[in-house]
This record gives structure tokens, sequence and C-alpha cells, in this order.
């Protein structure tokens, strides 16, 4: 797998081509440019093309951005130019060192597609003026390659999920080359370290390509990194171990960088559309060895070398900005204008401000600039899901609570038939975990993407499979991001507890989907759904450490308008929302539903309808219609999740045996934004209606699948919230029964009745006695579980009795 | 750095040693005698040694566990052993695959340590009946290694951190041999893949020995493994780029891989050895090429090969129960006794159900069994750190709100020299932030560990440092969490938004704390000390992606007696703080605090005294100690966190200005946890006291640090709590300046000023005008930074006049 440009590796002869003197010099001409607006934008509020001498008065107040990482970027992205045309390339540029930020406006402002977008900003001075000074300016934009810069599906603010991003983009786009840089600090986080084996899970035949460039500038904010500190020999062996074939391209000299990236370039595109002819026209999709580049450069290379002193080009002093104090130290000012004026704007802007023609020409035309990629901005690709009715896989109910049914198998079915009608747009990930969490019906009709060796044992693996499953949530998220950013669907099945290793993800998502409904030029992308299952009150096989809720608490923290959050109680209203979600735009939605056999309590239509409203009385299981006086019940059993919701109807039975004439509401949520003031999210309810539903003097007996504060934080302005009390999961659980479990946490139906007694004054003489009977009740349910390792019959067989 | 023993890869003889015959025969029968303990915990209530055919009721109702893993396991643990006694190694064993309990608990049980710590499992039929019992069976043990299990400090639930867990044990440990497996599953996350580089991070002549073995049996819960199906030549690159010597031990023939075992366990410890000694003696200190294990064996070896026709032993159908319905099927009972007594037990077990002599002396003595190795139990080896007396680090304050200092530059000074009296006991962890989060003063005494390339311009780098840095959260907290599980202390400073990535390892620490609690022979070790800086409020150089406080939520939902959150406003209060997170015991801390120039207002007694109580009063800043009638003010400014601080004391000095008359009172909150209810937390304070500092029935307008709705959550049982109104981070930002932060969030004076004329109906004709003073004064702040990129000097030079 060596290939010509190898040999090439040092001592290059800039004369030796592939470029000419004149590519050679217009090349390196465009990239002067984008390094001079990249300047511009971190120090200049005026002055734009240093028509006249520097003075204090043109340079920012505050000088923030990053310079480091820059150059690098920018010489990239030249050269990606000149292959797009070259190869009329269709390739989308996504940058790991995302605060590299200046770069990309800079380019997108060369290639005329920043004026498009924003046409105050045209292509002369008075444009290039205000280009410099909004660029980290309060009203302008941030620092970084954000949702504001065209071109980025990707912000680069935490660092580690460049590649997978990549890679998400290129599923599916067959004729997409997705380049993405991958920074030397980025390079050391976990889940860019995972993400080199994506190459596993990518079909040459039916998916694009992506080319990796390890960009080795040597340091991060203040430390040398790993990967430019190993010798080459190691860091050789660990992208060959990784499956890839590395081109180095090492120097400092800008003009034998330029021939050597060209080459290299000119030769791992080739590589790729070998490879992909070979897929593609010979049927050999088994793993190839995809070429990547290795770019080892000076950070800040072209910036001050030194400054008082000190080395800064080539070390991490360069990271942000190099030279600074420019109103104190006219020494700087003088720095800062040589280093301006080193990159010869006069050659490269015409007097008006606009790029010269020679150099506009080098840009790619249209939708191929990369600033202009329609696949940057998903939304413009979206298409919907072609939908087969979910009415059609409901489970038959005709009496409430007395058949069981598997909820998310019952979901896989509908999943399988979303994946047959939508074979190049929808993708299903899990960790490891589709047929774990029994969504295994989609194996009927596809296969798990897998890309390296196999054995006559192993099921259901192809190399064009539609599930993808690897043990990374990070991997997952990541390709779902990348895929759902370029203009697809998809559904992550995870189990609950683990989908907290992605918070920090779903936030920078959250983020990314907050902000971009605020750019009009971005068109909405497909929601992300995640379904979380395997959940807290069902760990048989693992316990303690798979025990945790709190991934909505998590996401509630973001903007009302992007986050939702569902918790179906039975297979149909399971059915209902996975169908809303699929069809939905721009939200992350997340559904927490059980893989165990559950009660089936709503027939379709009903299903429907209390999703619609996502909560109501469930009129069936109450029994305050005919509530003399008020017509109020003498207590709301309210219950949100499948577990709460089973030992809520099981208190109820419990509570019309022994108070026959106590009134009982039940109040099922499946909708946990609608809890809210309608003010404080879309989905919210007004007061009139909460109090309707809850009342607003009567107790409210709460059974919630998480951390129980979330029900008193979404409506602790609520006029019945003094008489609300919860019980939900309190961070005690082991390996143990399912009735065990809701037992350590006082969510067992015999507390929920001695929640009710504790409340309702009313209940006479017998109240005392029946309470009792229900502390000895959980007594005698532990110690049967405790002698025969599982939960009595009584309990769990089960059923809504009336 | 190839071995002898790399010969003898395939075609091993048997015979060759370098175990002899009988040893060979001894070997074999540990490693059966742990497998048949571990199959009978999955199976077995009854009949523990067979001595009857086994019927349907010897069997639990309930089948939970995990084979697949655990002969593997067994067969490392069985040959660590060997090398333990042979060469009197000092050594632990960290087990990825975690879920391979029932390995480790037989393993504790062979050796002993099980029935001292546990006195009811003795090594008698009775103590093996209870043993197996126990097991995945409610009131009995968890299925994972969890912190039960003894010799453990690495559950492995949650797949990722063996190795950083493993390195965090050796370092400053020189004599120790830290064994981790890492599963082939695991090895596919991506805080695995990072941690493999930990070796750059180790000095070989101060830090003790990690031994990876990765583990390839080709199987997660129903897919290959990338590593077990990529070429072994793409492998050994892998691990060769990673930088290690990787030994392969590849068979399933029992005798020919224990052979095999042997001999690379030899090879390997000896490789440690001789590296150890070229460093200690010869001072050559310089990264080594470290050996690691590549053990490929099959998935649930020794278990069933077929079950119902399908092969189950070698492929992923072994992951959890291989053979079940045992009450149903006698088919399935029958190949479970032929497997269990494959085994021959009578063989390993006296008639008594002790371990024969034979086989017991195979195990270490005392404390150098790994089940009872002090490492494993890292509060029995903690000793207090040294502690300077923090109040010398004080910052003079005569006047309060009136001088500067960066807080987390003067906590830097203390950190300094609590590192210099602790030479071997304290580490600082940060993910290349140090510097930047103003803790430089640290490089006066100390370094940055690394080992790797240095370069001329590298500054304060050394491979005895004691700062760790590296741009992986995961591996900062994977090495602490390590490295105080085995007794030492640390402190962990983080950019606030980016410490998500690690959500769900604090999770799962939190956990082990909770659980240890109640585990009377585990001990108390270190706190994990977090300090969030470079937070929120100052992003300037980022913007929003660097924005989130949502970790304080994060944390609160776990057990309220492992968590702590404190919120210093200035520089000695956080002085205050960090010395007593140092010196608190079995806590998640977390410090949230301000590196940029802020006002100092508390002396250090002062500090001091309001730290004790977790929140206060501010006399100073109030003027209600006079109030007329019933001596409370008209309202109460409350704050937590110092940017917020700052903005209240702001409105309080304008509030004064409009309104002499109105009576304020300023509260403070250092101890967020102090909010909480005294039986809902520890820190919390009483109903009786927080209605004397917030009033039953006064307005608080209560600025925060982070999202608005936890003040509410922890506060909502308050009786004053329906005229609580909160502001706080409502996720709006971008890059921009401070006062354009919290204007955009409604947190600035203006608008805090504006909050209490809305709730204050007392104030008179002035408020409407005052108000739109307010409206104003916000419009031309943010008009005075949109037109100069900075905040108005009035703004950002504000003191407290008074």
């Amino acid at each position: 797998m060596t290939s010509v440009v190898d040999a090439e590796r040092s001592g290059a002869d800039p004369a030796a081509g592939p470029l000419s003197p004149a590519e050679l010099d217009l090349i390196h001409a465009y990239w002067r440019a984008a390094n001079y607006l990249s300047v511009g934008q971190i120090y200049l509020l005026d002055n734009p093309l240093l028509t006249e001498p520097l003075r204090p008065e043109h340079v920012k107040p505050r000088l923030l951005g990053h310079w480091g990482t820059t150059p690098g970027l920018n010489l990239i992205y030249a050269h990606l130019n000149r292959v797009i045309r070259a190869k009329d390339l269709n390739a989308i540029y996504i940058i790991g060192p995302g605060h590299g930020g200046p770069g990309i406006v800079a380019n997108a402002y060369l290639e005329g597609t920043y004026s498009e977008v924003y046409p105050s900003i045209g292509r002369d001075v008075a444009g290039m003026r205000r280009l410099f000074r909004q660029f980290s300016f309060p009203g302008g934009i941030p620092s970084h390659v954000a949702p504001e810069t065209p071109g980025s599906i990707h912000e680069g603010g935490e660092l580690g999920y460049a590649l997978t991003h990549a890679y998400g983009a290129a599923f599916d786009n067959p004729d997409l080359v997705v380049c993405a840089v991958v920074g030397d600090g980025e390079a050391e986080t976990g889940p860019l370290a995972a993400s080199w084996h994506s190459n596993k899970f990518l079909d040459p035949g039916r998916d694009g390509a992506v080319l990796p460039v390890l960009h080795l500038n040597g340091y991060k904010i203040a430390n040398p990194t790993i990967l430019a500190r190993i010798p080459e020999q190691e860091l050789t062996a660990l992208l060959r171990g990784y499956g890839y074939h590395p081109y180095f391209v090492v120097g400092d000299d800008p003009a034998a960088v330029h021939q050597r990236m060209a080459g290299v370039l000119d030769a791992a595109v080739g590589e790729i559309h070998e490879i992909q002819d070979r897929a593609r026209r010979h049927g050999r999709t088994e793993r190839p060895t995809w070429p990547m580049i290795v770019l080892r450069t000076p950070k800040g290379w072209t910036g001050p070398a030194t400054v008082d002193g000190l080395p800064v080009e080539g070390t991490w002093r360069s990271h942000q900005v190099p030279v600074a104090q420019l109103h104190d130290n006219p020494g700087h000012l003088a720095q800062l204008e040589a280093w301006l004026r080193s990159y010869r704007p006069e050659e490269l802007f015409d007097a008006g401000g606009a790029p010269r023609a020679e150099l506009a020409a080098l840009a790619p035309r249209g939708p191929r600039r990369m600033s202009a990629n329609p696949h940057a901005n998903g939304g413009e690709l979206l298409r919907d899901l072609t939908l087969p009715d979910f009415r059609d896989y409901a489970v038959d109910v005709t009496a409430p609570g007395t058949t069981l049914a598997e909820p998310t198998r019952i979901l896989g079915a509908f999943l399988r038939d979303v994946v047959a009608a939508n074979p190049s747009t929808f993708r299903v990930m899990g960790p490891d975990e589709t047929a774990s969490n029994r969504l295994g019906a989609l194996f009927e009709v596809t296969d798990r993407v897998w890309n390296a060796g196999t054995e006559p044992t192993d099921e259901h693996l192809a190399v064009d499979g539609r599930v993808m499953e690897v043990l990374s949530e990070h991997l997952c998220q990541g390709w779902l991001e990348g895929y759902l950013l370029t203009g697809r669907h998809g559904f992550f099945s995870c189990y609950e507890a683990f989908i907290h290793i992605v918070d920090s993800m779903v936030n920078q998502h959250a983020k990314w989907l907050k902000t971009t409904r605020h750019i009009p030029w971005r068109r909405p992308i497909a929601s992300l759904n995640y379904l979380l299952t395997s959940h807290v009150w069902r760990q048989d096989h693992n316990g303690f450490s798979h025990q945790d809720p709190g991934f909505i608490d998590h996401v509630v923290n973001k903007k009302a308008e992007v986050v939702r959050v569902y918790l179906p109680p039975d297979a149909n209203t399971l059915l209902s929302v996975g169908n809303h979600c699929l069809r939905s735009r721009h939200y992350i939605n997340v559904i927490v539903a059980g893989k165990q056999p559950a009660l089936n309590y709503l027939s379709m239509p009903a299903a429907i309808a209390h999703c619609t409203r996502g909560l109501g009385i469930w009129d069936w299981a109450s029994n305050d219609h005919d509530a003399p006086g008020d017509g109020l019940p003498d207590v709301v059993m309210a219950c949100a999740g499948d577990i709460p919701t089973l030992e809520t109807l099981a208190a109820v039975d419990l509570l019309r045996q022994h108070f026959p004439d106590l009134k009982v509401r039940v109040v099922n949520v499946v909708d946990l934004m609608s809890l809210q003031d309608e003010a404080e999210h879309p989905h919210g309810i007004s007061h009139a209606r909460f109090d309707a539903l809850f009342t607003t003097d009567r107790p409210i007996i709460f059974a919630y699948h998480g951390y129980p504060w979330l029900i008193h934080r979404l409506t602790y302005r609520r006029h019945n919230h003094h008489n609300l009390h919860v019980r939900g999961y309190i961070e005690e659980g082991t390996t143990t029964t399912p009735f065990d479990m809701v037992m350590l946490n006082n969510l067992d139906r015999f507390h929920l009745v001695a929640d009710v007694i504790d409340r309702v004054p009313s209940l006479g003489a017998r109240a005392a006695h029946v309470r009792q009977q229900m502390i000895d009740a959980r007594l005698a349910a532990r110690t049967y579980t405790r002698d025969h390792g599982e939960d009595a019959p009584e309990i769990r067989n089960w059923t809504w009795p009336y």
C-alpha cells in the first residue's frame, strides 16, 4: 500500500510539481488571502485593507480568537478546492479544531457564499470591515465554526466528534467525500480515539468516503500533544492499526508543503476512487485500507516567530492571540502590522476590497463550494420518511390491563417496516443492544453493518446493513448526529443508564438545534430520537451500575423549544409516540419504555387520543365519576412511566378493595413536558387544565419513573403543588427482582396505598388498620422474594381486575 | 523487542514447559475450581457439591449472570497467582468485563478472603451453598465485580475505564503491578481507546506497572468485536502504535494455553522488572515499551458447546446464561449437570466442601492475595494530607468589594504548597487547562507529567511531574478515581461545560461511594474534588458551546450522603472551601469558581465563618438592621456564585440610590446543599433557620450561577417558596462580553432591580419611573457594548461604594 508519493517525503523539490509554478503561486496567494482575512477577524475593527498605517483605534479592544490552528485549516481548504475543481468532487469539510473559526469564515467569504448568505457582509471594503468587526464581537458571530458558519455541520467547540460526524455524513451518500480535520489535541480524546474504527462500518459501495487529515501542529493550549511526540514509526503503526494508509505531509516551507499536499491529495482522492470503483463496478466491498493524511506543520504558521523574545510560531503560545496589548505597546502594534502586511493584501484584493479575479476563480462553483454544499445544510435535502401506518402494528386491547406485550418488540416491527420503506435514509443505532432491547424484528429485513472479519456462527452481519451496533455510545451518537445533520433520519436505542455517556454530546447537539432555529438559511433537520430501554426498574442481569434515570433531567435543562420527553406506559402508546417522533423535526425526543412483558392498557384509538393530549384521566381506572358534592376525587393517583403506572393501578386496586367509597382519579402522563406551564414549554398545559386534572386541593400521589424532584420542578408553580407527593427512583438498587426494586425505592403498590392513607384524613377508623396491612404486605413480599429468588405470583401476575 | 516466547506462538507443546506436568495439573485444577464455583453461583440454590443428582429444585428460578467472559478472567487470575507467589509480586486485578463477577467472587473464595470478610460464607458445604445462592439473588450480592467484591476497585458495569483506573492505581506505587483485563467489547469504547496512551504519563522510576491483558473472546452481547476481527497484523500494529509490546496467547486447548500463558507472564513480568531496574538503578526513565498480553480464547470456554443444536461455546450465545429453562426442560438440566460435573468437583473440594489443600496452597498468602491486597481497599492505606495553613494565602480585605483578585490564582498558590508538602500522595489533574485556569503557581514546584518527546521550547514537562494534563476528561477522571480508590488524594480542575463529558463516570463513582459507605470492611477514601472554572459567565474566547452549568444538577441527583456543591463568591471563600474539600472523605465535592479578576468581599476570618455556616446574611451589604415594625427586610436579595453575587451587590447599590428607604437583606449561599431541608441533606438547614434568613413572606430575588430551577427544586418545601424568584442561566449565550452574557440571561443588575420593583408593591410612585430607567440602562449598556466591543467602564469597574 505504499504510494509513489511516499518516496517524495523529504527534500521535496517544489519545482517538481504536481503544481506548475503559476498554480503554486496562485494557491499560495489564496492561502495568504485566507490567512489575512483570518488575522483581520481576530484583530481589526477598521482599516481592513491596511490602506493606511495601522493605528491603535483600528484594533479591537478585546482580542479574542484562536490563531494557532487556523493557517493549517486554511491550507487544507485551499488544496481541497483545487481537487474539487479538478475532479468535480462533491465534498464537505469538518473541522475538529472548530475554534479555528476565522479560517472557515474567511474561506466562505472568499468563495462568495458568506456574502450570499449574509448580504451585509459584501465583498468590498465595507463588507470586509464588517466581516472583521463582527467576529467574536458583541452582537456579531461566535469565534468557533458555529451554526452561523456556512458549510459547517460541526462546531468543534467540544472536541472529539469530528470523525464520527464525518462518517455519519458519509453513510448513504455514495458521491460525497467528507474531509475531516482531526487536531492532535482532539486526537487525545476518547471519542476521537474510538472513531478511527468507523471504517469497519463503511460500505465502499453504498457509502461515501471519509478523508481524515490528522493535523499535527504539536500543541494544545499549553502542552505538547501525544501524537506529535511519539516516534513516527509508532504513529504510522497506530494509523495502520486503525486500518488506514497514512500519507505524510511535513514541513514549514510553504512551497514544498504546497507541492507535497497537492500530490498527496491527488493520490488520496485517486485511491478513494479506485476503492469505490472496485466496490461499485466489481462488487468488492470488503474493507479496504482507506487513505488518510498526516499534516505536520507549525502551530501559528506564518504568524509572529517571536514576541518579546519568546518563541511563538511553532509553539503553544500561538494558540489564541499571538501578540496582544496592542493599545499600550507600539512595538506589538508594529509587529501586528508587519504580520498582516506579510500576506501582501494589495496583491490579494482589489482597491474595492474584492478578491482578485484570479483568486476568486480558484473557488469551486455553486454548490460545489464546501461552504455552499447542501449536505452541510441537511434540512435542504431532508425528505419525509415513508412511514407505514403505525396503527397496523397495534396490540389488540379489549379490556385494559389484562394482556401482556413487550412494548419494544411491538415497536420493533414498526421500525422494521420503516427501514424497509426507507432503504437509504434511515438508520438505527445502538451500542450492541438492538436484540437485547427486543428490536430484533429489524433483522427480518436488514442486518447489522459490519465490514470486518466474519465467522460462520455470526448472524445478521452485512456490509450494507441498516442497523449500526458498536460498543460505543459516543460513536452511535456521533454517527447519528452526522447522519441527521446531512438530511437523513434515525433512531438510537440505548440502555437508559448509559446514555449519560453522551450527555455532553447531547448538550452540543441541543445548542446547535437551538441556534439554527434562529438562522433563516438553516433548514430544520430530522429529530434525534432516543429510545431508552433496559431501564432502571428492570436491570435484572446487572444492578446498581445500570440504574440511572437522570438523562431526562439532563435534557430538560436545554431549551424547551428543542426537547421532548415521552414515557409511554404500554405498547400502543409507544407505537403512537414512536411514530410521532419519526415525523417530527429539529427536536431531541427522549422516549423511555420497557422491553419486558407488560400489561396493555389502551387500545390504539385510546392510545392515540391519550398521546395527543400528552396526559389525561384514565376513566376506566378512576371511580370519581359519580363523586358526591363537588364532584372531585378524594385523591389523584398520577403516574408517568410503565412500572410506576403498573404500581399505581395495583395500588388503586388495593384502595378499591379496602376503601370502596374512596373516590380515586388516575392521571397518566405520557408527555412529561405537558406538566409544565404553557409559558415554559410549547407542550405545557394551562393552569386551568392542570387544575381540572389534578384539582386544586386534593392530595396527588405521583408515581414517577425517574428522580422524583423533577416532577416538583416541573410543577412548582401549579396551584395544587403543595399537595403533590412524588415517589420515584431515590438511588437505591442492586441486582434483584422487579418488585424488590420498587420496594427499595418506596414506589411499590403497598407504599403508594400507605401514602394515600397518610394524606386522606377522611378514611376513618379502618385506615390505621389497612396501613398496617400494607406494611405487613411489603414485608411478606420481601420475605417471599428473599426466600424464593423471585417475586410472589400474585404480584408478578397481577392484572387489572375490573 | 521480540521475546523468546514469541517463537512459541503456534503449536506450543504443553510438555515443553515452563510448567512441569504436576504444576500444569495443579493450575488446571485451580482453574476448574474457579470455573465450577462460577457456574455454581449462576445456577445453583442447593446441592452445591453435586453430591446428589441435580434436580430442578436445586436450580435458581431466575437465572441471572454472565458466563461468557468468566473462564478467561479465571484463567488470568490463576496464572497471576502463580507469578505472585513465584516472584513475590504486589499485584491487584482490575477487570474491565466486570459482569464476570462470579469469577472474581470464586477466586476470592478460593483464596479464603471471602470467608474472612463475610464469615457466614465459610469454606464448607453450607458456606458454598450460601455463596451460590446469594449471587444475583434478592438480598444477596450484585452480579458484577461490585464494591462488595474483595479485591476490586472497579465495578466494570459501565465499560471503558479499566485501563485508566489501572494507571491511576499504579501512579506513585512503585512496587505495584496492576493487571488490567480489557474486554474486546470494552475496547470499542472511546475512553478505553484513549487509555492506552496512559503509558506516556507513567514514570518507570516512581510509578508502578500496568500489565494490560486484552481479552479477545470475540463477541459482545450479540455482535462480534472489532479487535477480534481485524487481521492480526493490524492488531499488532495498533498495539505497537499505542506503545506496547504485545505477547499473544491464543488457543482453545487448556494445556497449551496454560503453558503459553505461564511463559508469557514470566516474560512480561521479567520485562517489567527489567524496565524498572533500568529506571531505578540506572536512571533511564524515558518511556519504555511496556509489555502487554493479547489473550484470544473462546467466549464461554469449557461451557456447553451447543444447546438445542445451536453453537454456544465460542459464540455470543454464551454471553449470559448459556443454557436456561432448566425447570421445564430435563435435557437442559442434564446438560447443566454434565457441564458442572465436567470440572470434577470431587477432585477439587473435600467432602466438607473446602478446597483441597494442594489447591488452597496455590493461592498467595495474606495481603499478597489479590482479593486482600490493601491497595484494593485504599482507605486502609489513606493518610491525611499535610496541608499548609490556607489562611496564609488569604487576600487582604479591609473593605468589602473594593479590591480585585483572581480566585483560582490565589488557590493555585495553596495547591502549590500542598503538592510540595505531599510529594507522593497528591496529584492535580486537568485537561490541558491548569495554566488556563490560572493554577500556574503549581509550576513553581513541579511540572506536568510527560514521558514522550520533548522540544527545547517546551516548558514544565517532566517524567516525575505532579500535574497530569491530557486533552481527555475521561483520562483525568479515570486516573484520579484509580488514584483515590487506592488511598491517595487529588484535585481535578476543568472547564465547567466539559465536565459533562464524564457525567456517567461520576455516576459510577458516586454509586461506588454510596455502596461502600455501607460495607463495614471498606474504609473511606479521599473525596473526589472538582474545581469547575472557566465557567458559563466568562467564556470570552469561546462562546455557547462552552457554556453549561448543568453538572451541578447532574451530581445533586446522586445520594445526598456523597455529594457536596460549593459556589465560593471570592478568593478567600475559595481558599476556605478548597481546604475543607481536601480534608474531607468519601464525597464528591464540586467547587465552581472564577478565574478572572473579581472583587474580594470577605476577609479570611469572615470567609471561614461564612463557609462554615454554608450560607448567611451579609450584614455589610444589607440595610435591614434597623428595619421598622417587624424588623424584617422589604426584600431578600440572595445570590450563589461569583458573577451572580457581583450583579446582586451592584443591584443593591442601585436600589440604595433609588430607594434609600427600602430595606434590603443580602444572603449569600456558598454551600448549595444548605438550601435543602436538613432531612434531605446532611448540610441542609432547618426550616426555622431558613425562615430566619429568607423570611416567610418577603420577596426573594435569587441570582444563581446555574439553571434557575435547581434553586426551586432545593427549596420547594420551604415556607417562603412561593415568594422566591430565581434568575440564572437560561441557555442563552454566544461569544460576547461578560455583561452582555448576564443581560442575555436576565441576570444583570438592572434586571434584578426591575425584579425587585415588580415584587415590592410599597415602592410608591417612583417605582415605575425607576423601572423605566433600568430598562433604559440595559439598552444603553447593550448599545455601548455593541459599539465598543467591551462593556462600559462604569460596569466593568463597579465596586461596592459603601
